[in-house]
């Protein structure tokens, strides 16, 4: 571990500090390349661009440009470090963007003292963009940011924390309940946790056909209940109608457990309270509500998903985020909307569901690869995402009417 | 032309739109590489930037990052044509950082409703940077702008239109002087234009040897002197306590006209007013306040510079922006002080006055280049002005106290 943790911070130091660069993409050697890319030749496209808008997609990069925005309020699971100590975070989530979806992606690190403050400097630098994913900043101020941001932007503006991890939660759950043979509408549902990731799960669950009244949501003081008057208006949501006050009342009889709290907050003599054949999604990083060993061992009829590569079933953001962006820069979608968030999780359910190409069988390193219990999420390295997710997005944008282009001939074929 | 004009927006539009990009640095194929560059490997960097915030500069990409920012409001000669139409050209500055001094460049534009909310935004995401490029900004906001910004950022900050003219023209015109055996300290000048460039190139010659009460500055309504009071109050210090109104007034007797304003404002038959042997900067572009050759027919005994490649004694700005900042976070200078900026005005002075390598004859195309009339400052392609202007701007900045680093031991050696 401790050899791990050097080797991390050499990768980060060596040989240049950082992990991304920017590079030229056009010859600029010459005298004459230069005329072109700088005086006197960009006065033209600044023409384009001054008599139509529209032409800054065509001759600069902003089309396939996403910025990686936090304010380092709540960095991993670390906890509200400040804007410096997200970046390490931010260059690895632009490196994602581009190793998953060749997309070119910059961090942005903003420092503020109201929230008000941080949604006007990013609406104010976001024309530079086709595209802004908010990343790491904490709840409950994230859900106001994103709805201003999304009201004030004409560019997809994201919030990963939430909707990536919702989209890939929702696939893997809807795959896991039909392995389970359990319909989403009848499950009752306890998740743990009640920040940003837990209410964008629990809404896209919903979105899915889950019942928000099967829906019991745990915070720090235990279950969100309709007779609580501590409880912000994104809470209130969840606010049950409920006697059960407790993790134990909340689970006796329950069909799914989501976590997206802490570690070990799962006992599991627990598990034994829930109903036959359970979904447990502990996905609190890198410890787990429940060690899979040990609630394998308490059960043997679970469905069992973590946050992490080293055991089946890994609940990982980066199925999601490179090609639902990737879909929505390609044909100029003005939002990231539902209907294009539900396209990529039925296009990340789906795949799961075929046959693994060869290259994924060699690069997994653990568990089985074929649909199943084991199984029910594709792994990162999947190749069939970037093509399969892209194009769900992009006809998901066409169809809703919020895409500028259309979905191109052929596409994804590249 | 046509054609010119069509081969600049094909540059920019294909293969992909724009001309940077933005690359992974770092290993990022495999499993365990993912590991190291994001979950769970970054929470190690987060972790030390957390407890030293200087850290970043050792884990993150942050030291060699400079912004270009603009809001669009003075682009090239073109005008006030708003944030967006200055994209090609923030990204062509970004491109010049990289292929001159290979600094990691991006380009972000800025709307806004006020100057302080311009100010505030750029403040906001400062952090993020190890510099930031002003670029494109309008007089008099550009000032306030500039000063600002200095106050609030801990890295340097610079208005490339105002200083890297300014540093450029200063180098140009001292070894100009030199030739016409004149002394800057007796120097007669004439300034047409009273923008951000001609107000930056007066102070820094003042800081050269000039002499304030030498100085006559004209705007679109002439002479600026003491009993002007339309004047703002970056004008104000240039009012001069003369009877001259006119640029002939002005002209007469002067040894020096340095022109930052418009096409072909200065008739030849007015170069026959000044004093012998006048040092003429018509520095407008594309088209100079005089032609060249109506200069050379008009007197013989000039020195003339433009802003063009095609003639000799071209006054680019490429020849010290790069340069100064690789100097300055080389050795993570807080600021760009005039030191730093009078390091550079001599150290590109004296490759003019030394032999030229052989591919930098082989690039020119135009004029001799052994040191005199037609040679007075180097071309933008000498491989020479990288280590001698960023070693001299990283020496200065030590000297002065402004430098977290000292300068490396063969510094610079690459």
């Amino acid at each position: 571990m401790a050899d791990f943790k050097q080797q991390a911070l050499r990768y980060h130091a060596e040989p240049t500090p950082g992990k991304i660069s920017i590079e030229i993409s056009k010859p600029a050697e010459t005298v004459t390349d230069l005329a072109l890319a700088y005086s006197p030749g960009v006065a033209e496209p600044v023409r384009e661009i001054a008599a139509d808008l529209d032409n800054v997609y065509k001759y600069t990069a902003k089309g396939n440009l996403v910025a990686v925005i936090s304010n380092g309020t709540a960095i991993l699971g670390l906890g509200n470090l400040g804007p410096m100590a997200s970046k390490p975070v931010m260059e690895g989530k632009a490196l994602l963007f581009k190793r998953f979806a060749n997309i070119d992606s910059i961090d942005i690190e903003v420092t503020h003292r109201s929230t008000e403050e941080f949604i006007n400097t990013v609406a104010n630098i976001a024309d530079t963009f086709g595209g802004i994913n908010l990343e790491d900043i904490k709840a409950p101020e994230c859900f106001e940011i994103e709805k201003e941001l999304i009201k004030r932007c004409k560019i997809p503006v994201f919030h990963d924390d939430q909707h990536g991890t919702a989209i890939v939660t929702a696939a893997g759950m809807l795959n896991a309940l039909e392995i389970q043979g359990k319909d989403i509408r009848q499950a009752i549902i306890v998740c743990m946790g009640a920040g940003a990731a837990a209410i964008a799960c629990m809404e896209l669950l919903i979105k899915c056909g889950a019942q928000r009244e099967h829906i019991y949501m745990l915070d720090t003081k235990g279950v969100i209940h309709t007779r609580r008057n501590d409880l912000n208006q994104y809470k209130q949501l969840f606010a049950n109608n409920t006697d059960k006050r407790t993790l134990e009342d909340a689970l006796t009889g329950a069909d799914v457990f989501v976590g997206v709290s802490g570690p070990d907050v799962l006992p599991p003599e627990a598990l034994q309270l829930m109903a036959e054949k359970p979904v447990i999604f502990a996905c609190s990083n890198p410890d787990p509500e429940i060690k899979p060993e040990l609630a394998h061992a308490a059960r043997n009829d679970i469905i069992m998903a973590t946050g992490r590569s080293d055991y089946p079933n890994q609940v990982n953001n980066v199925l999601c985020f490179p090609f639902i962006f990737r879909g929505a820069l390609d044909v100029r979608a003005s939002v990231i909307n539902d209907e294009m968030k539900l396209a990529a999780v039925h296009a990340i359910r789906a795949i799961a569901k075929e046959p693994v190409p060869q290259e994924v069988l060699t690069a997994a390193k653990v568990g089985e690869l074929s649909f199943g219990s084991s199984y029910i999420i594709p792994k990162p390295m999947d190749p069939r995402l970037l093509p399969r997710v892209a194009r769900a997005v992009a006809e998901a944008a066409v169809a809703s009417g919020v895409a500028k282009l259309n979905v191109p001939d052929g596409y994804y074929a590249r």
